[in-house]
C-alpha cells in the first residue's frame, strides 16, 4: 500500500471515527454534569470522606508506581540486546531521582496553595512556591489536617510524585540506545524539579491554565505532553541512533529485543492506568464520586481497548500483517486518549476516542520516520500525539470545555516545555556532551557505561 | 513408574483426599451460613455501604483486569519461541475485543435485570436482553443509582467485563501455536458478545440455573469450565501441532520457550485471582461481608498452595523430578478448584481441594496426551476439569448445595458451550479456515503472521 | 579504586549521612508521638472501623503475596541460566509450602493471645500456642467478630500469612545454584512453622521483646533479619558455589542471567513494599491513621529512592560504570532500612535512612566475597545488614526507642534465628545432603532436579 493510499485511508478513518462520536446516546447527559462536584452525602461522615478520599489516592498511588515498572519492561523490550541494562537502569534510576526531587523543589512548586512566586490565585498563577515538602504530622485528628475537606497530605504526595514519575519515563524510550546515562539524569532532575512542576501548578495547582477554564482530568497534557514535548527536543538535539536512516532515505528496522518484555509492560501500564485515571477523581466519599471512579475505570478500559483493536484491524489492512508493537502502542495510545477526560464519555465514547488515538499512532509511527526523528518506542506518537488528541477531545463530552482554551493551553504547555527542554538539552549536550563515541554506541550501553549486559549467557 | 500404578496411585490420592474433607472441623458451622447475606450493619449508612461495595468491585476489577497479563505471559512462556509474538497478540487482542463485544452485547444478556428475550425471573430466564452497555450518569445521587441498595453499575461492569475477558484468555493457551489470529478473534468475539454471556445469566443473571439453586461462587463452571469447553471444541477441530504425536503412540515433549514467563504468568494469576474470588463477594458494607472477603482471599491462597504442593510431591514420586510446569498448573488447578466455593471451606478444607485440583492436573495432562488432544498450555486440566471438581466439591462445604444440581448445571452449560462452540468452530474451519499451512506452521506464526519475532536477536 | 581507600569513602559517606539525620526538621514533632494510637474518630462507626482496618490488610496481604513474585523474578535474573527453573521452583514452592505451614503451626505460635505455652503477657512470653489457624464463622455479627475493636481474623490471618512467606523467599537467594530442592523445602518448612513465627511472637504476639520495648514497625528485624540469618548460616554450611572463589583469593564474577527479570523482581518488590509497610499501619478506620498510611506510603518510597540514588551515585564513584544489579539492591536496601520505622520520619530523613542502606549493600557485597560467603543475590547485605541498620535508625526518628532495647533485640532474634537454622541445616546435611554432586552442579540444577531447562530453544 502507498503512501497516498495509506493517508486517504487515515483521513477516512479518523473522519468517520469523528463523525460518529455526537451520535452515541449514552454520554453523560449535559444536566447531570454539573452535579460532579456535588457536595457531600449527608450519609458519610467527614472523617470517613477523608479516610476515603485520601485512602482512593493511596490505592491510586501504588498502580502509577507499578506504572514505572511498565515503562521500564515496555522500553527493555523495544530497544536492542546490548542497550537492555542500559534502559532499565535508566528507567529506576529516574524513578527515583524523580522521587527526591518532587520531594525537595516539585510538589510545593506545583501545589503553592496561594503561595505564588509569580502570580496569585486571583490574578492567575504562573510560577508555584519554593520549599520542600512536608507532611502532616503522625497521627492528625481532623482539627490538625491541611484539608480536612478533602484528604490527607501524605496521599496526596504519594499520589503526585507518581505522576511527576511518569511524565519522566516518557522520555527514556525516544532517546533509548544512544544517549549517555549522565546527561539523561541530570535532564530528569531538571524536568521532575522543574519543568514538570511548574507548567502542572497552571492547571492543577489552580494556575492561569485552570483560571482560564482548561480541561484535563488526568493529563493528557500537563503529563503526557509533557514527557512527549521533552523527548521530542531531545530527540531532534540528539539525533537519531547510528544506522537508522540510509541516505537513501529508506529506514532500517531495529527490532526490539523482546515481544515479551513489551508486551508485559503494555499491560502493565495498562493496569495502572486505572490508578492514574481513576484516582485523579481524587475522591470517593459520596455516592456520586464513587460511581464516577467506576465510570472512569470502565472507560479507561475501553479507551485501552478500543486503541488496540484500532490499531489491529489498520495494520492487517495496510500491512497485511499485524504487527504487535503497533497493537501495544494502539492500546496505549488509546489509554492517553481518554486521560483527558475518561468520565464523562460513555462506554462507546471512551471507545472511540481510543480508537482514533490507536489510528494515530499507526500512521505517525511511520510520519516520524520521515521526518527522521528517531523514536525508539513510538512514545511520541504515544504520548504527545495522542496527548494532544485527548486533550482536544474533551470538547466533545464535556460542556464546560472551550475549543481554544484546550488549544491555547495544548500550545503554552507545548512552548514551555519543549524550549526549556530544548535549552536544557542544548546545555548538557555543549557541557556534558549527550552522545557516546560511536565506537560505544556500537559496542552497545550495557557494556560500555552499565557494565552489566542484560543477557550475558545468550550473545 | 508404569500406568496402571500410576492410576492406582491417583485414585488413592483423591480418595483419602476426599475422605479426609468432612473430619476437617473448622468448616464454617452450618448455622452460620444463613447469616451470610445477613441485612447491613446497623453501624453503617447505606451510602457507605454503596461506596464499600463499589470499591470493592473497582479493587477486584483492577486485579482480575491483571490476570489477562498474567494468561499472556504464561502463555508465551510455555509456546515455543517461534509463536511467542503471536500468543502475546492473540491475549492482548482478545482482551480488547472481549471489552467491546462484553459493552455491545454481553452485559446486558448477562445480566436482564428481569427483562429476559426468553424466559423470566418467574418461570426461568434462558436468554437475556439485547442493548448496549448503559452505565449511570456522572455524578448521581442515591436517587439516581441503578440500584442503592448494591453498588454503582460502573463498577459492575468494570469487574463483570474483566470475568468476561477472562473465559476468552483460557481458549488462547490450548489451541496455541497452530490456529490463525483471524478465526481465533472471530471466535473470541462470538464467546464473548454471546456464549459466555448467556450461560453466565443463567447463574449470574438470575437464568433458570440459580432458580433451581446452583451454586457457583466465583465461576468455577461460569468462567473457567466455559473457557475449557471452548478450547476442548477447538482443539478437536483444529488437531495437534505437527510432530506433537507420532504414530507409534508416542508423545514429543514440545517445551515450553520460557520458564520465568510462565512462572511470573502464574504467578500474577494468583495474585489477580484474590480479586476473582474476593471481590465476587460484592459487598464489603458490613462486618459480616468483610470478614468474609478476607476469609475468601485466606482460602483461595490456601487453594493455590494445596494444588502446587500436591503436584508438587506427585511429580517429585511419579517422574523422581519435580517439574516446575506442573508445580505453575497444580497451583491454578487449586486456584479453579476453590472458585466455586471459596467462602465456606475453613483453611484446611480449602487446602485440601486445591490439593485435588493439582492431583487432577497431574493425571490428567498425561491423559489428554493420551487422547491426543494437544492442549498447548494445559488449560482443560486447569480449567475444565478443575472447574468441574470445584463445582462439585462445592457440596463438601455448603449445605444449600445439592449434587444433583451442580451436577445438572455442570452439564448444562457444558453441552450448551461445548456444542456452540463446535458450531462456531466449524463454521470458521469450513469458511476462513482455521490452520496456516503446513509450511507457516513449521516457519511459525510469529514470522507469518505476526511480522515481529519474540526474540529477534536470538536465533 | 583500592579498598582501603573505598572504605575511607564508605565510612565518610557513612558518616556524613548520619550526622544530617538529625538536622532534618521536618520529622515528627515528639508531642505528635504520643498521638499516634490516637482514640477513634468520633465521626466512624466501630463497624466502619472494622470494615477499613480489615479491608487494609487485604489490600496489604495482596501486595505482600505479590513480593513473591518480586523475589521470584529477581533470584531467577541474577542467577544463571542452568539454574533458572529451580529457582523458580523454588520460590512458588516455598510459597506454598509457608501458606500451608503457617496455617498449620505458624499463626497461633505467632499470636497466642495470651495463651503461651512458655511464658505469659505478664512475665513476657517465649513460646506461643500451638494449634491450627481457625477463621471467624461466615457471616460474623460484630458479637461475633474475635476482636471487634480491631479487625477480621481472616484479614489479619491473610496479612500475616505473606509475611511468614516473605521471610522465606529471602534464603532461597542466598543458597541459590548449589542446594538440592528437598532440603530446601524442608528448612523452609521449619522456618515458616517454627523459627520464624516463634521469634515474631516476641515482637509481634505481646511477648516478651514487646513488653521490654522494642520498636520494629514492619520488621527489619522480625521480617528481614529473619530470612537473612538463616540465609547466612545457610550459605556457611553449604560452601560457596564451585568455581566462585579462586586459591589465589581472586573472585569470579558470575553475572546474572537477566537483567530485565531481576529489575521486574525489584519493581515488584518495590510496590509490593507499600502493602508491607504501610498495610502495616493495621488500621485506617481514623483521620490520623489513615494519614499515617500515606506517610508510610510516601516514606517507603523515598527510602528505596534513596538506596536506589546512593547506590547509583556511590558505584558511578567506585567503579565508573553503575552497575545495575548494585542500584537494584541499593533500592531493596533502601526499603529494608526504612521497614523499622516508616511511620515517624519526614520525607527528607526517609531518603536518607535509605540511602545508608544503599551505601551498606555497595559495601557490604564485596565484603562478603572477602569472607568467602557466596550469596548469590545480595540478600544478606540487603536483608540483614539493612535490617539491622534499620532497627538502629529507630532510635534517630521515634522518641520512644531505646538503643539498648533495640541492640538487644537484634541480638536475641539474631542468636536465635542463626543458631537453629544452623542446627537444621546441620542436620539435613548430616541426613539429606545438602548439596548436588559436582557434576550435578556444573550441569545445573535445572537439568539434574526439575528436567525443565528455562530456555530451552537457547543454548
Amino acid at each position: 500500500m502507498n503512501l497516498k493510499t495509506t493517508k486517504l485511508l487515515g483521513t477516512a478513518a479518523l473522519a468517520s471515527l469523528l463523525i460518529a462520536l455526537p451520535a452515541l446516546g449514552q454520554d453523560a447527559p449535559v444536566e447531570e454534569a454539573a452535579e460532579v462536584a456535588a457536595t457531600l452525602s449527608e450519609g458519610v461522615s467527614a472523617d470517613v470522606v477523608f479516610i476515603l478520599n485520601s485512602f482512593l489516592m493511596i490505592f491510586g498511588g501504588v498502580l502509577v508506581m507499578w506504572m514505572a515498572a511498565g515503562f521500564a519492561m515496555l522500553e527493555a523490550g523495544l530497544v536492542r540486546t546490548k542497550n537492555v541494562s542500559m534502559q532499565l537502569l535508566k528507567n529506576i534510576s529516574l524513578f527515583s531521582i524523580a522521587a527526591i526531587a518532587y520531594y525537595l523543589i516539585g510538589y510545593n512548586l506545583m501545589y503553592p496553595l496561594g503561595n505564588w512566586t509569580i502570580g496569585s490565585d486571583e490574578t492567575g498563577g504562573y510560577l508555584g512556591a519554593f520549599g520542600i515538602g512536608i507532611l502532616e504530622a503522625v497521627g492528625i485528628t481532623a482539627d490538625d489536617a491541611d484539608d480536612f475537606g478533602y484528604a490527607a497530605t501524605s496521599s496526596d504526595f504519594f499520589f503526585q510524585v507518581m505522576f511527576c514519575a511518569t511524565a519522566a519515563s516518557i522520555v527514556s524510550g525516544t532517546l533509548a540506545e544512544r544517549i549517555k546515562i549522565a546527561p539523561f539524569l541530570v535532564f530528569t532532575l531538571v524536568l521532575t524539579a522543574l519543568i514538570y512542576p511548574i507548567q502542572a501548578s497552571w492547571k492543577w495547582g489552580g494556575g492561569f491554565l485552570d483560571a482560564m477554564g482548561f480541561l484535563d482530568f488526568a493529563g493528557s497534557t500537563v503529563v503526557h505532553s509533557v514527557g512527549g514535548w521533552a523527548a521530542l527536543a531531545g530527540a531532534i538535539l540528539l539525533g537519531a541512533r547510528a544506522g537508522k536512516y540510509n541516505p537513501d532515505g529508506t529506514v532500517n528496522a531495529m527490532p526490539g529485543s523482546s515481544m515479551p518484555l513489551a508486551t508485559l509492560g503494555t499491560m502493565i501500564l495498562w493496569m495502572g492506568w486505572f490508578g492514574f485515571n481513576g484516582a485523579s477523581q481524587l475522591a470517593m466519599g459520596s455516592v456520586g464520586d464513587i460511581a464516577d471512579v467506576g465510570r472512569i475505570m470502565a472507560n479507561t478500559n475501553a479507551g485501552a481497548a478500543g486503541g488496540a483493536v484500532a490499531a489491529l484491524i489498520l495494520t492487517a489492512i495496510i500491512y497485511k500483517k499485524v504487527d504487535l508493537t503497533f497493537v501495544l502502542n494502539g492500546a496505549l495510545g488509546g489509554l492517553v486518549s481518554i486521560t483527558a477526560e475518561p468520565l464523562m464519555p460513555g462506554l462507546g465514547t471512551a471507545s472511540l476516542l481510543g480508537a482514533v488515538g490507536g489510528v494515530i499512532v499507526v500512521f505517525s509511527v511511520p510520519l516520524l520516520d520521515k521526518l527522521k526523528i528517531d523514536d525508539v518506542v513510538g512514545a511520541i506518537p504515544v504520548h504527545l500525539l495522542c496527548g494532544i488528541w485527548g486533550t482536544i477531545a474533551v470538547i466533545f463530552t464535556n460542556p464546560d470545555a472551550n475549543l481554544g482554551v484546550q488549544l491555547f493551553s495544548i500550545v503554552v504547555v507545548g512552548v514551555f516545555v519543549f524550549v526549556v527542554s530544548f535549552v536544557v538539552w542544548f546545555i548538557l549536550k555543549a557541557t556534558m556532551g549527550l552522545r557516546p563515541t560511536e565506537d560505544d554506541e556500537a559496542l552497545g550501553l550495557d557494556k560500555v557505561e552499565v557494565g552489566v549486559e542484560a543477557y550475558p549467557e545468550f550473545r
